[in-house]
């Protein structure tokens, strides 16, 4: 099993999380591209960390929003979907290539990752620009979405993340932020959630009885403070349940 | 001989001279790569185009500066400038990628060939940066500069530009833009120019005797209507004279 | 009459229309405030021409999203909508102080003005901030739409537009872009049909009657060459039918 | 004795120190105006605190640079300054009228200081934009520079600062942050060195006699959570001192 991040997020003077620590934590770090978040400097600087630590590295494409952090919807066509997010892993790469770091899979961040569970035009468009780009990237994707689907379809390798925190409803979405019984609270919860799902394959939702849900990675959040000592847990208590954790893809 | 231009220069909703116009009069085009201009729709449109006439394409990375085009030094330490042309040149070869073209070397633009011209440090920056990137770029340098030198000694493929519309110094530098001779006025004077020069292999300067110059390229401009007739008549003058035009870069 | 144009759309090095021509035909400018487009030394620049030649100075804000020109909707809280309207109308009113020009009044741009016309919320949000502002602003909003309802109830100067060459529906809404017979094409028909609208009070709608709509501007596209053609031949059939132009807001 | 601080710097989803803790020790405020930091939203949230607090506003505008947060000297002619200032600022006032604020003075941020502090060009043209700008505006120099000639020429009420952690130069300029000795560390030296300036006038400099300096406010950092602790302890040193703490301008 794979702990995974989104990393990368600071913006010139500004940090997004203690990059450091989490690449400490996790086994595949998706790296912001300098379009919701990221310059040139902090993809390098996190890419160098990254390959230090020997976390593998993935590109985080999202809506090129920084104010919005690539959280709002920006109405674009698929083909124009597919562009920018060429655009975005091509500059990860480029800078990844001067880091001496390699680009090993992609997952689309916030309201892209979102767009691209529902929309299956949208998640083609994704693993198009994905398989058109070098260096064998694979996909990971929410699981059981239409981004899962869709390289599939295209025959990329494609693998399929839960999330930690994150209640799920009987289709297997994520509950809405915007609900209050989005997040599961407190690493132990989480921990044991993660656990028992391990265990049985199957995720409890809200609403239903649990249902099955591939994943070949785990998405921690690292964005405050407190998501650090979050992710740690999290990892100690699987790593103590016996989970042996590596990355997705090697 | 080859003909270059900048091109790709829109954004947004915004256009910049003809680029298919004036992609049926040059060999090799330098397409922006979103720093100082241009946009994954803009750069995947010009690709094509460019891939579709049999031009030979190259990046041109600039200050991530739209507001000042590209024109405005920006303090930047040289790893920066190593990390912005290599996220730029990776975003342009990601969106090549999609588009079906290849990038085959890099231009750099504005303010950052003028600094690149003078500073080594910089220079080498940007060659270390071309360097890093795969597909065994070559660098598009102004004739005489530190950039050329630096191709050089990075054991890349270094070719070499003069210009069609400014005129010169007798250090082999550009007449600066702020001065009334700094252009050569009309495609006949331009061409007479660069058909003597391509004759004695020695470019006229102001203040002193021609000095000799090498280039395997011509930088005409095409960033107005009167430049893409402007650059018309002198590929048809450099035809009528005998001068056999193709990319500098098979 | 008033006879309006959106104006001073450019950025940095990119051009959009001819402005200068633009202000030698409307009676009223909407300028953009560094929003969708424009840019301080923009900002100035048409400011000081539009008063130069006593055009009525209006601020256009738009979704910040230059890429996008302001066309697309981007997700926001009206509170969210009401504060970047705050920012974008006080920057056009501050550059506005430096060139001794006055701001009169505010028409949303693009996006941002279809919502307007049709959420309340977001119309208020607008007038709220219009009203917030000094200046003793007024709003120009389109004919019949939720602005031109919200501007009244918030107590502020309301002021309505037509367009010169947009099909209308049933409803006062215009025909969506998208669709082949959204455009009035030519500026003889548009001409007449304005004409035939001032002399009736109702305007042609597509699939029903005329329908009755109050106006005391008259938008004109100013962004392509062919526009100021057209706008200048409005103008002038306009004047020969022996309607007066002049600014709605003195 | 005025405590001035440098708040409302975060943008979009990045936050910059700790605002609510500074505005509870702070007299007034310097608020980023959407150049080098902030957004419509950040201003709003600032203004509405500062006001709620009785913090006295003022303006903040520099470059309009975030990636290097308005530190790096971006290449422009003193009138496009000018322009600068007064769409920043005003962009601070439209949204200070909408949260029930008003806007006080104008302190130029990082590098635009800097260059104002020397550049008598670049002072007189900030100053214009202060002038030319409706609510009375006073400007916040550094002490001794020509932005404060320029405010004083212009005849604006101009008042002077002084850095509570930066060393000094013979002439009155701060130490340059590339010097190990730029910083004075620690809440207590700083005190130390204030108190005594207070009582004296004459403030130690590196490398020569103490030189006399006239200040009206002294400005602290708040862009760290040990930031904060040191404007605490320099606030309560300054008031067990005796020093009675109010905004400069009332």
């Amino acid at each position: 099993m794979d702990l995974n991040s989104d990393l990368g997020e600071g913006f010139g003077p500004w940090a997004m999380g203690d990059d450091a620590a989490m690449l400490g934590i996790v086994t595949s770090a998706n790296i912001a591209c300098g379009g919701h978040a990221s310059d040139p400097d902090t993809m390098f600087a996190t890419l160098r960390m990254a390959a230090e630590k020997g976390v593998c590295i993935g590109a985080h494409p999202g809506y090129a929003d920084r104010l919005g952090f690539g959280r709002r919807v920006i109405p674009m066509e698929p083909a124009e979907i597919a562009r920018m997010v060429a655009a975005q892993v091509g500059a990860l790469q480029g800078v990844a290539a001067l880091a001496g770091a390699k680009v090993a899979y992609v997952k689309a961040h916030g309201a892209l990752a979102n767009l691209a569970a529902d929309r299956r035009e949208v998640a083609d468009a994704i693993a198009g620009a994905v398989k058109a780009l070098p260096g064998g990237l694979a996909i990971l994707a929410i699981s059981g979405t239409e981004l899962e689907a869709a390289g599939r379809a295209a025959d990329l390798p494609t693998f399929s993340e839960i999330f930690a925190d994150r209640a799920y409803l009987p289709n297997g979405r994520l509950v809405p932020r915007s609900r209050p019984d989005a997040m599961i609270l407190g690493a132990k919860a989480a921990a044991d959630r993660l656990i028992d799902f391990l265990d049985s394959g199957r995720m409890p939702v809200i609403g239903g009885d649990p249902i099955p849900l591939a994943a070949q990675s785990i998405c921690v959040h690292g964005d405050s403070p407190e998501a650090v000592a979050m992710a740690a847990e999290i990892r100690a208590r699987l790593t103590a349940a016996g989970v042996k954790l590596a990355p997705f893809r090697a």
